[in-house]
């Protein structure tokens, strides 16, 4: 079948014909897509209730038209990412129903009944089983598609599969256009004298920041989610499911819990310029920061369980040399982190935790505080030893001081 | 074509009905390899004395049979190797007559004007052009590939191309099995003790040579030639041509200086156990050392240059991100140039610099002498900052002090 866009219509029919659905089905599609570069569609029959996702993808990114044309097989890397994630974390993905390259489409089981966690960590949601959930996440996948697992041959295949368009999007809008007045950047008016007067000017930030984009164009690692942040995660107490792999590709094993790590830190900055009663806040502050320390703990010792019982390679089997991988991830990981909040704070796409405080200033206020914070973790990543310590100086920032010492440093 | 193994006979046939040469040709074809891997011809018109060489992979690792089955994909690899780095320095690579994939062959002008510059170094000869156009090669090739040049997506298209099977034999060879008392490696009886009780014990060693090779698996920067010794290089007093590029892939771009580096710092060491005068030796490792220095700091200039002159993305153009790189790159150089040193001493392939010495305790000296040389560079190559200090290490160990200090450190 040759590529068309589907439409509403189209879409329900298009599942009938695969026989996703019966020929009687009365169906509704609505779409759910708060994603800025696909369609996404909820397809459900009236008559039993039962519904899929049908995800599809134009030749252009969605949010921006026709003036930004990307590459149709991005549908084809999505699908093969979930395909490998389900064989090493199955209870952690959707499933995969149906796929078809050509169509640029793939359909998911609807999962419906849980929330995406940006949404219900900004209503202070708790999530009791996430740090273990997202700790087998990233210590599975990252480890049984790397070099540590994998014979090298095999690695080297899989990095050919996933020649991925949407690496240039990460490349531009995380690691270079945040660190100068870029046009694509969305930044809050109250902000930009902050930008134009201090941040623009660190130059040594923007060093580190090259640092890692060199390090996210050549260091093919694994095959990573490339996107993992709270909004690409559906959670409820019970469960954890890890959508959106459109960005994966085989890149830094760090990029991942990076991304995370940044995601809970903003959320965790952006709570002080939040309505809620201090007691309130200050409950969710410290959930939000043990479950960074928890989520790191175990994904450490997940993926050294997995490297002990797993790893076929003698030269990865050298004493010391987990220990020094390790440290690397960790580095790596909090310069990943640093880079995502600074991006999420002025770049292009921002995070809901911050831009639902309505106050600009106020909005600004917790802004600086996150750019700040990064900029000290930034700076300081080779020389933390333990997620603890970098949880402590964040707590410190945010709880109390962060917002009174932000304002003196604008001055 | 469906593929064939070609004998001298065939392959004389093919050539003509490639049209390479007249269907009336009297033909010579000599086996000139001394290639472990391949088959290669040297085919001339015995009237008019025209000569081609071609080169010609059987399914298997030629010295080892059938036993060890290998792509004839590398072929391919090969001919695009030499195509790539012929349009990044036309002058110093054999340029390609004839190329045909399904066959794995590949056609190339026959440059026996020259001599493999191995055997040149170990009867003495001086390149006096060498050091300017092996650091042109290397500054050349390896920015122009890099996305340091590159955009990302082209440069990872490059990388797709060249999924070379022959690395595995580069990450066992060079990072795995020197490293313990492997049945490949090939092990001077005379050394034998001193690898069992001193080398094969050094476990800090072995966790660099990890190190290494995660980087060598995992650090894709640029196209490398992935086995640049002398042995791969055509050398007289005005041409030099680098061959061989059957290794080629998208790797760590101090991959190619390293391995250089190592094979002249060990032509340099097996100096002192061989019959010259002591004026011809110490002429001659004075001439390599100025070679090492000058190499390098060409390769660094011209890099430099190139990038200065070249490069389209901003976030490397960001203050002190070149400096950072170049020396990152150094680091890495003198890792790689050490964990050759140690390969070529008691891994499978070893280097005639050091094999021509026929007596086995004269030849177990320099390769004590190599292998303390190697393990100084390999464990202080972060703290070194210059290749002037590296060269003074290696010229105090060799011309007077090293071998003395060996047999003082076997007791």
């Amino acid at each position: 079948m040759a590529y068309h866009p589907l439409d509403q219509r189209s879409a329900a029919q298009y599942l009938k014909r695969a026989g996703l659905f019966p020929k009687a089905a009365a169906m509704t599609v609505t779409e759910i897509g708060d994603g800025n570069i696909n369609m996404v569609f909820r397809v459900q029959d009236k008559h039993n209730g039962h519904s899929v996702i049908l995800k599809h993808a134009f030749p252009y990114v969605r949010c921006v038209g026709e003036s930004w044309p990307l590459s149709l097989d991005r549908i084809r890397i999505e699908a093969d990412a979930l395909e490998i994630q389900d064989r090493h974390v199955p209870a952690l993905v959707p499933k995969v129903l149906h796929r078809n390259n050509e169509m640029a489409l793939v359909v998911m089981e609807d999962l419906g009944r849980m929330e995406v966690m940006r949404k219900g960590m900004n209503k202070l949601r708790k999530y009791p089983r996430f740090a273990d959930h997202i700790s087998t996440f990233m210590a599975n996948v990252l480890f049984f598609t790397s070099d540590l697992f994998l014979p090298a041959r095999e690695k080297k295949a899989l990095s050919g599969r996933f020649d991925n368009p949407l690496c240039g999007i990460t490349e531009d809008l995380i690691f270079t256009e945040p660190y100068f007045d870029c046009a694509r950047n969305n930044v809050n008016p109250a902000l930009r004298p902050y930008c134009e007067r201090v941040f623009w000017r660190k130059s040594n930030l923007r060093l580190e920041a090259s640092k890692l984009k060199e390090k996210f164009l050549t260091q093919g690692q694994c095959l990573i989610h490339g996107d993992l942040h709270t909004g690409s995660i559906l959670a409820n107490a019970t469960e954890t499911k890890v959508f959106d792999t459109e960005f994966a590709f085989v890149g830094p094993a760090a990029f991942d819990p990076g991304l995370l790590v940044g995601n809970l830190f903003i959320n965790f900055l952006a709570l002080d310029g939040k309505e809620f009663t201090q007691a309130q806040k200050s409950s969710y502050q410290r959930y939000v920061l043990e479950s960074v320390r928890e989520i790191y703990h175990l994904f450490e010792l997940k993926f050294r369980k997995n490297w002990d019982d797993h790893s076929k390679e003698p030269a990865f089997a050298v004493a010391g040399f987990q220990d020094y991988y390790l440290r690397q991830m960790f580095a790596d990981t909090l310069g990943f982190a640093a880079a995502e909040m600074i991006r999420r704070t002025h770049g292009l796409a921002h995070n809901i935790d911050v831009d639902e405080i309505q106050d600009l200033e106020r909005r600004r206020d917790v802004q600086v505080s996150i750019l700040e914070t990064a900029e000290e973790i930034m700076l300081r990543r080779g020389r933390f030893r333990r997620m603890d310590e970098v949880v402590a100086v964040v707590g410190h920032r945010g709880r109390s001081t962060g917002i009174k010492r932000s304002r003196k440093s604008r001055n």
